[in-house]
């Protein structure tokens, strides 16, 4: 496998090839581990290697500690017109995801919007490959997860939220479409450790130390340290940031 | 009247019959005119007083210019099970805002979800009290609207956005409801006033000069300054709160 650093280009084809055959290794369904690799290598494409095919091994050591259901029975909980709530049986998160949001476009299609939440799942990989999809049957979309605790809430002693994306999609008319995908933190977790490898300082207002100091050291982040929500401090808008964490989870 | 620094204090039903009377006096239907002066009045009674009563003569300024159509033919343009596009047909926001919100919570209650959008409408209040609504109808619930532009997208030089806020409403089920209401730019025009009638500095992030120049002038904003996007910088996020305002927008 390739490191981070290393310059070796793959066809994409090919990796999602291999990507595919993993999932299947671990008895994933050959259909749904095609679609897992197109989240995945979507990813890569778009730029976002931190949640692309190099995270392959995360996915792999949890089946290889059966913390993964290979065959999960994803089942509607409950629903109405437009909604629904759906329990991935803790299945693959980029088996759950596009199933839940296939579930979300046929909504729409029948009662104007759809709105799907999902329990019982896990990491999905980029917010925006969902908001894509629907993209594709222009409409107006939106993507939302929770995510692991690694951001304090304004004024907040530990980690309580977690890096909590919001991806939004708007077709254009003329104009391209409009595609956004952030994290509801003021920097996402994978810039602090760009700066780490680099040995590089960070600005502050990404990040407090274990005692909710400023600091503009990386290596924090690995002592106990906080994200700080968009808007890092109270003059700067952070309960904003905070308040839109907090929706998110 | 009472100036902003007054402290004649009024009972909130005196207030509120006086702000429906004046509304009445333009030509407003009574029951129209006792909504919106409801809409006035929760403002003030939340602490927002920027949008609360004190606002009347604005609404009133418009009217007298005859910009304002006292008795406007609110129509859904279309809409779907769960969708609708309202033409205010440029009555009074504080009337047209709280007629879409009733369609839209109608929607809810039959298609699961509800979201209605409107044109030829103009200022509805606080984003807040609509969401407040329907958290009465213990509902999750979004409200969001354009507004004057004062915004510049990042590494922008001119003013593009408005302060554009969104507000959204969680119910609890054993604890308070969870209440958001903010513009999407890091510090509301109201703070920037504030600090002018105080003669007191503005923190760098709040604006930038009619050049694009970071100011701590407050004055600025006279004087072709703009007002910041959430996270102020492209360090700082400020990419993202561009992004919330151009969604809102």
């Amino acid at each position: 496998m390739m490191g981070p650093m290393d310059e070796t280009l793959y066809p994409v084809e090919q990796l999602h090839g291999f990507t595919a055959r993993v999932f299947g290794h671990f008895g994933v369904p050959e259909s749904d581990a095609r679609r897992a690799a197109d989240v995945l290598t979507a990813a890569d494409l778009r730029g976002i290697e931190s949640h692309g095919v190099a995270r392959l091994h995360l996915y792999a050591e949890m089946f290889e500690a059966g913390r993964l259901n290979p065959r999960p029975n994803v089942r509607v909980l409950r629903e109405s017109l437009s909604t629904a709530t759906v329990d991935g049986d803790n299945g693959l998160g980029l088996v759950v995801g596009p199933r839940a949001n296939d579930l979300c476009m046929e909504k729409a299609e029948t009662a104007g919007s759809g709105w799907v939440s999902v329990c019982n799942s896990n990491h999905y990989g980029i917010a925006g490959w969902y908001v894509l999809q629907g993209l594709e049957r222009d409409r107006i979309n939106w993507s939302m997860t929770n995510a692991s605790k690694l951001v304090v809430p304004l004024w907040g002693s530990e980690r309580m939220l977690g890096t909590n994306p919001i991806a939004i999609a708007f077709p254009g008319l003329e104009e391209p479409p409009i595609v956004i995908d952030f994290a509801t933190c003021t920097a996402a977790y994978g810039k602090v450790e760009i700066a780490r490898r680099q040995g590089a300082k960070i600005p502050l207002g990404w990040a407090v130390d274990k005692e909710g100091r400023d600091t503009d050291d990386p290596d924090s982040m690995s002592d106990g340290g906080m994200l700080l929500p968009l808007g890092a401090d109270r003059e700067h808008g952070g309960h904003k940031g905070y308040a839109l964490a907090l929706m998110v989870d």
